[in-house]
């Protein structure tokens, strides 16, 4: 929230306001008989609709641009002018959607963007730069001289199709996106980052190597998984299984449905009830699609009498849940209808919930940084103090509160707190990760939770054989699985560090007598657990080279006649270095050695 | 269906019909007020019901089983008479089951066990022995003294509520169970079984060893894998997707939903309607829990354009599915709602599909004997000649036939050929095997289909540029993972192999100053991948033992001053088998190259 409304106060927020007036200014030049919609700010520049005469061509986009960069230059002042309702309809006879605009303004029905408002506006003010006026609320920029005409582009995105208000039933308009920054370099940076953004599109990569599938058969958001993503999928899962079965978790596997009774139980039915799928009816029976895992993991502690000897208990699944989300919501890895969590469920006494924390912590920093994910902050998500949304005891969240923030004082965790960023039974630690890109993502998150334990009436026996509550820790570093290996396929753009590599190495025999050597080379090879492919195909070395430097597998292995003589391979590696002829023992010591120890080097 | 006709006809089934009646009798001198209703042989005995003044007691039972032998003994022939429907109501007048049976009978509804039946008898038959009368048709033995009245029993199992009729509404009556054997060792052979089958109940034993619970409000057949379940379960899937990988089986991973649509290509639906779960709507869509993975599989296959140098291609999942079942039907691990098949599809060339049908012979055969299920037999499936519910050309049908019999000849497979075994897709080979206590589990099967690669017009590029179609190869060598979980541990009795036992190792300190010692002797297990526990429990010695010979832990090692000083453990293995001393180095090794061997034996 609070970053949000930084923006909206920004100066920068100003300038791109302010440049999307100066393009509408520009496009009516261009096309004179132009019908203008709305144009507003949005995160990282602007955009403008136009009802158009003819479709926009790249020579009007480049004249615009070019023709903003002049009135830029030009020192126009923007000024701001309170109008009647009649003043403003008079003005802008002949506008439909401004009329339309100015009308739902009066009614009270919208703003001035289009958007529904609660209140009618108190007033109607025009904004004016040299001959281009617009309905407007502001804010802007005093003079024009406060954009940089260098650090403007409009032509860096293709124009899109928008309904007018965003009806389908209603007029398409062209969308023509623009952006803003302070400097040139930003721009060019900003550019850069769109460009690297395409080029790793998990979409394209995952399709490029065989990572995944979607057909539209099966069904929009439900990936298939095929073989090269599987054993990534499968590696990650084994990494991060041992890693939780080394530091006491114990793994538990559940169906993928359950009685509708069981979320009412847990309140997550009719909570949630938008997010997930129609229940089922089975004889006189309803069953859900599990939309998470934590009520089946209630049931299996439930299902024994436990003491305080027992707690902590860490009960561990990848267990895939199933969301409904929208269809037009849905977007490759990132955004899907059925995802796998990294779940787990600590049942904690209340003397044991600031160690387990900081544990879970640990771990989850371990995670991230062993992925190279090493830019991440954490934010503390407390009660909203206002909201009545909020189940439990105060006491008890003051007490968890006040855990989460021990823990993050205790590892020294960069962290923020932020009132009303709790879920409604407890309060939480996300972590926020920066891509390579820059880009900020929810990834591991940890949850404190009274109410569960409460609506199932968990309990254990105490020393002093009393029965109390146990305090649940939800907890997923990846949170879902799909989600993050379309992070890491991005954040990686495809070469992956060797020990998630879906191939690890490709053994290319020069001539056909090294095909059996090459076959003996790669049996050595799995016999060490590496992912090994031999390369028999008919095409030329060189090209063999190129084909799986691009598919990004770390090592190539080329086998000639002093090879299979000398007992080395000659290896080349995706970033084009050439380690000359290895011992194949060294060789294998090497690679083995950093997948043994998760490194993201390649040698 | 010829394995019971050979029943029927059988000495045995007429002796265990006669024995129904000779129980009959003596039911009705210990209660001469009672009414008798039906008493057929069933697999392994006979039963009878009767409507009785007063519950039966234990002291009834005994007097009962005592007078049959008596009346055995005395030698009565069993003589047969036809009567006319007025005789047989006026004979059992007062007896209200039988005048209904009668009246069924003449209006041809019901013969006299109650069964319905499509034309009404031709003749009403009574059978007497003694001074027993029955409305029967035989077949029954010529004399009580072709009955070994030592081989005989009616005390072996607890009577049972019966409705009439097997309908609610109706009379509740007491059924009681007999059982009747050639000879006396026979008989004790069976009530052993019997026992051992109880002692061994995967329901009872998983409770016990806390492998899984199932909870009424997650829903009936939905097992939930506790932690010791979920890591024999995971240990048990390592195993054979490594086996898999070695193979050359690729992995993937498939949602556990999918359009209707998709179901409908395939024609699964509504083919197997009636054992899925109904479709649930989302938006303008209909998904099914997915009843199998083939079309899952198929879609990845479809997703992208294959050549013969891609053929063959063997794409592998535990994949769960769910599929309806009454809720009367499911017992424990091996009648569920929810299973996970570790399931796969080949897609290969018809010149690879001999060769390949073997390989997967050969993965059966050898993951069977590695868990010491070596009793096994093939049954190849074929068409019925006589049917018309298969699909596809029929010499498509002959020549897949012939590749599964060359197999099983090739491999020296025990094997029988059974028509109208075959899948209505394809003929099929299907694996029988035989547990500790000689029961007959069906367990791995595969399947030939031409069927799946028509409908969803899959093909490849051929050689010869030609886009034949491929043929696929569906196999689960455990069928269901969750059934054969169940056969396991009813097979070893909870007494796993070592590399399966979910705890391997229990080391028991003898006093507290060994408990860190213990703890660095677990470490050191941890480190070879052994799973282990260290019991720091009050209790003493001897007692810690027992429970964990119990819990059919494979090792209890203990630690004492001597241990501690001379670097060894004392093993104890679940045999009570003491071996004294182990350097704890050489303990690792045998213990770590039984797991790896994947050794059923413990040293």
């Amino acid at each position: 929230m609070s970053n949000a409304d930084d923006y909206k106060n920004s100066q920068l927020y100003r300038v791109r306001h302010s440049t999307a007036h100066v393009m509408a200014q520009a496009m009516l030049e261009r096309f004179p008989e132009a019908l203008i919609a709305i144009g507003p700010p949005i995160e990282d520049g602007f955009y403008y609709d136009f009802d158009l005469p003819r479709p926009v061509t790249d020579e009007d986009l480049q004249w615009v641009e070019n023709r903003m960069r002049e009135i830029i230059r030009e020192g126009h002042d923007f000024s701001e002018k309170e109008v009647t309702p009649d003043e403003a309809r008079a003005f802008f006879a002949g506008q439909k959607y401004k009329i339309e605009l100015i009308n739902d303004l009066v009614a009270g029905r919208v703003d001035d963007m289009g958007n529904e408002i609660a209140q009618p506006a108190s007033k109607i003010t025009f904004w004016t730069q040299a001959t281009f006026t617009d309905l407007c609320r502001g804010p802007h920029v005093k003079n024009t001289r406060e954009i940089n005409p260098d650090a403007v582009s409009i032509t860096f995105k293709p124009p899109a199709g928008a309904y007018w208000r965003g009806d389908e039933n209603r007029e398409q308009l062209t969308r023509i996106y623009g952006t803003a920054w302070e400097t040139a370099e930003q721009l060019e940076e900003y550019l850069h980052l769109l460009e690297e953004a395409k080029r790793r599109d998990h979409r394209v990569i995952g399709e490029k190597l065989g990572l995944f599938t979607i057909s539209p058969l099966v069904g929009k958001g439900l990936p298939l998984w095929k073989p090269y993503g599987a054993m990534m999928r499968d590696t990650l899962e084994r990494w991060l299984r041992q890693t939780q079965l080394d530091n006491g978790y114990l793994p538990v596997v559940t169906p993928h449905i359950g009685k509708l009774d069981l979320y009412k139980t847990s309140g997550h039915y009719p909570y949630y009830k938008d997010s997930q799928y129609a229940p089922i009816q089975v004889d006189e029976e309803e069953f859900l699609l599990k939309p998470m895992n934590c009520p089946h993991h209630v049931m299996i502690y439930k299902s024994e009498m436990r003491s305080y000897r027992d707690l902590p208990l860490r009960l561990a699944e990848f267990g895939t849940v199933y969301r409904y989300e929208q269809s037009g919501e849905l977007t490759g890895l990132t955004r899907v209808r059925g995802f796998t969590v990294d779940d787990a469920h600590l049942f904690v006494t209340p003397g044991q919930l600031l160690d387990e924390f900081k544990d879970v912590v640990r771990l989850i920093q371990m995670i991230f940084n062993s992925l190279g994910l090493t830019d991440f902050r954490a934010r503390v998500g407390t009660r909203d103090p206002e909201s009545e949304k909020y189940v439990g005891d105060p006491a008890q969240w003051e007490q968890a509160t006040q855990a989460i923030i021990q823990a993050c004082e205790d590892l020294g965790l960069r962290y923020t707190v932020e009132a009303g960023e709790a879920a409604f039974y407890g309060p939480k630690l996300d972590f926020m990760v920066r891509d390579v890109l820059k880009r900020e993502w929810q990834l591991g998150t940890v949850q404190v939770d009274y109410n569960l334990p409460e609506r199932f009436e968990l309990e254990y026996v105490a020393e002093d054989n009393s029965r109390p509550r146990p305090i649940m820790i939800h907890r997923a570093p990846f949170g879902s699985l799909e989600r993050f290996m379309g992070i890491l396929i991005e954040h990686f753009a495809g070469a992956f560090p060797v020990w998630l590599a879906p191939v690890q190495a490709v053994i290319i025999p020069i001539a056909d007598r090294h095909v059996e050597p090459a076959e003996a080379v790669a049996a050595q090879l799995r016999a060490r657990g590496l992912r090994v492919e031999v390369d028999k195909g008919k095409s030329r070395m060189q090209a063999k080279i190129r084909e799986h430097r691009d598919r990004q597998v770390p090592y190539m292995l080329i086998l000639g006649d002093r090879d299979v003589e000398n007992g080395t391979v000659s290896v080349r590696l995706r970033t084009d270095e050439d380690l000359g002829a290895l011992p194949l023992a060294d060789f294998i010591e090497m690679a083995a050695s950093l997948v043994e120890s998760h490194s993201l080097e390649l040698r």
